[in-house]
């Protein structure tokens, strides 16, 4: 018996954060990680851009969490720097953590001349160990040295925010406004510890407030789409960054912003700790968009709708049983289910389909399951992954 | 690589439904399982009997859901008969359904003459598909040949109403008045299809009124803090009966009656399909019951815990980032969590603990995960079951 699943080749765009003109970036290996795989990004702008961020609704959210926040506040979204570090979440550290965090910002603020508050800092791994931060301070100072605005510094970035990753996730689009971004997570019906990173640049102009009102929207079509952010881990952070080096305002390099970040959300369900495909869930009709987003985390957070996925098994049983338990749902009376554009359920009764065919169409990288309820005109969309050997393989042995 | 475990080897009483004085019963292979399993079960009373039912709340309530709910209400709970068939849930079956459903009872009435509304009617196994009525037919006419009030008899109906259940599951108490019940259903984080059959019977003198008027509480405190009927199958039932044949009343057997519930409840969640273990979910001093209640339901739902409880990995990160995310939770300062008696994190921040000991305590079948609040005297019980390979295996390709 064999788990592996090929993962694809996923396009990977000619371009990294360091093509969005103004940014400079690094990634070195610090030894936080035992591996001794990059631990430690940084991104520098030369001069203050603009910043909006997103942050985990979780009570327990992480010492950088805390930090960042309040260097946004207190820096009006104008920012200089981020630093990452991997390899350890500084979550569930007190006092010791926020000491650490704050460190990190300081060090960073030093040496390209800024206030700290103008340099935002987050960080993945384990929970709930004391950040080694000698070894983080040494990480700062090489990749201080190492800042550049090749594409290689861009990569290098991406590479030192990577966990349980199985693949690097990045996206962009040069035309018009560049706009570049990546992002680290792996989605999942749960929250992993410290998940989901995401840092989208562009060098469109804007004001920290223009970006502080884009900000929901794009998340909510995105990053909050994908089954991972409704379950907010302790160290969420979706930053988005504009260095205002090309004419183009906010309005224009938006739908780019929109694509790229969709674009990232699906690589994080992609991934998914062992996915074999990303579904999107598609909810119509319902009683309003609520009610539609409360179906679409019905169903993408039911084990069995995943394992079903995993199997490819077009068992709408399971689909439209799930819309059954909604209380947000008056009636299933009018109820249709389309699975890879095959009807298998309409108006209540299910049809006859070939169920050859149906798990033939499942067995795709991209697998859409549609919902038709007659009560309103709720919308809504989620990505979620599949739930395979590898997902609890992976899961089941993560700390010891 | 393996993923075989073991099960125990559980308590079986020396007792059936039959123990019951008053109840005949049988067992028999009907064809409706393509494997030649039993697959047709009855329960008789040579009399009418005191009879209250829970049922599903899921609104794509199968056929003989929507049947016995008329029949209980219309006999006013004094029945005679309870007919079984797994193999087929009858459910999503429209108008054909009902009339299949309807059909059982009557067949039952007319051979021990009685109301075909004094008969209630369950089914469970594949949803979506006909019932193969003339088979049913056949079965209920053998059924009828080997009532019995025997052991064996009783084990029979067991066997009979099992579908992907890995071991039978009886619980009994012959001391004072007799109470014996069996039950089907294997405890997940979603629903299955028709996952949850109990039947719990005992000699003891009782009303309809008055097992109605119990029976909530019974099911909170047993099938209800599964984490299972959480999210109702389209076949849900538990029915609670009364014979009267013995001189107690129901007061004194309820204690026996919430003991026996409570042993099928975990015998549900043990099976688990593919559960290595139970895991039971104690939550105190939140703000009140039903806050202590979405905790339970945050923690036992969360993949990545129950991925966690499988590998024996004392996770305490998974597990009080969920208490975090709980809206119901106001602040997470307070909070403690000990697993199975190890203080793993203590008013808000982790304690030091050996982290190997406590790998080695979670390997058991019966594991204890409590929370501690400080914000109210909010109590609540859930019991789960761990997710591991075998719950892949179980659930990806049930139907394909």
């Amino acid at each position: 018996m064999t788990f592996a699943h090929p993962l694809p080749v996923l396009p990977s765009p000619p371009c990294s954060l360091t093509s969005v003109r103004g940014l400079r970036a690094a990634g070195v290996a610090a030894g936080i990680k035992a591996s001794g795989a990059p631990d430690v990004a940084l991104l520098v702008a030369d001069e203050p851009i603009a910043c909006a961020g997103i942050f985990t609704q979780n009570k327990l959210a992480a010492a950088p969490v805390v930090v960042s926040r309040e260097h946004l506040a207190r820096s009006r979204g104008h920012v200089r720097a981020v630093v990452v570090n991997s390899g350890n979440a500084n979550a569930c550290t007190g006092e010791q953590g926020l000491r650490d965090a704050r460190e990190m910002c300081e060090r960073v603020a030093r040496a390209i001349g800024c206030a700290p508050h103008e340099v935002i800092v987050c960080s993945t791994g384990v929970i709930g160990h004391a950040l080694p931060i000698a070894r983080v301070r040494r990480g700062i100072d090489s990749a201080l040295q190492e800042l550049s605005d090749e594409m290689a510094a861009g990569r290098a970035f991406l590479r030192a925010i990577m966990t349980t990753d199985a693949f690097p996730k990045e996206a962009g689009e040069l035309d018009g406004a560049t706009v570049a971004g990546v992002c680290k997570g792996a989605g999942m019906i749960h929250p992993n510890m410290a998940t989901m990173l995401a840092f989208v640049a562009t060098d469109a102009q804007a004001t920290p407030g223009e970006l502080a009102h884009a900000i929901p929207a794009i998340a909510a079509s995105s990053f909050n789409a994908v089954h991972v952010d409704t379950h907010p881990s302790t160290n969420d952070t979706f930053l988005l960054l504009a260095t205002g080096r090309a004419d183009a305002p906010l309005s224009s390099a938006r739908p780019a912003i929109e694509r790229v970040s969709r674009r990232l959300a699906w690589l994080i369900a992609r991934d998914g700790e062992g996915a074999t495909k990303v579904t999107t869930i598609d909810v119509r009709g319902a009683r309003d968009d609520r009610a539609a987003r409360a179906v679409c985390d019905a169903i993408a957070s039911s084990a069995l709708v995943r394992t079903a996925l995993f199997g490819n098994d077009p068992n709408w049983g399971r689909f439209v049983s799930q819309v059954g338990n909604c209380p947000e749902v008056g009636s299933i009376e009018g109820l249709s289910c389309i699975l890879q554009g095959i009807t298998v359920f309409e108006h209540g009764a299910p049809t006859r389909f070939d169920r050859a065919a149906a798990s033939q169409a499942m067995r795709a990288e991209d697998v859409h399951l549609d919902f038709v309820l007659r009560e309103g005109s709720g919308h809504a969309t989620l990505l979620t992954s599949d739930l395979g050997y590898r997902y609890v393989e992976v899961n089941a042995e993560y700390t010891t």
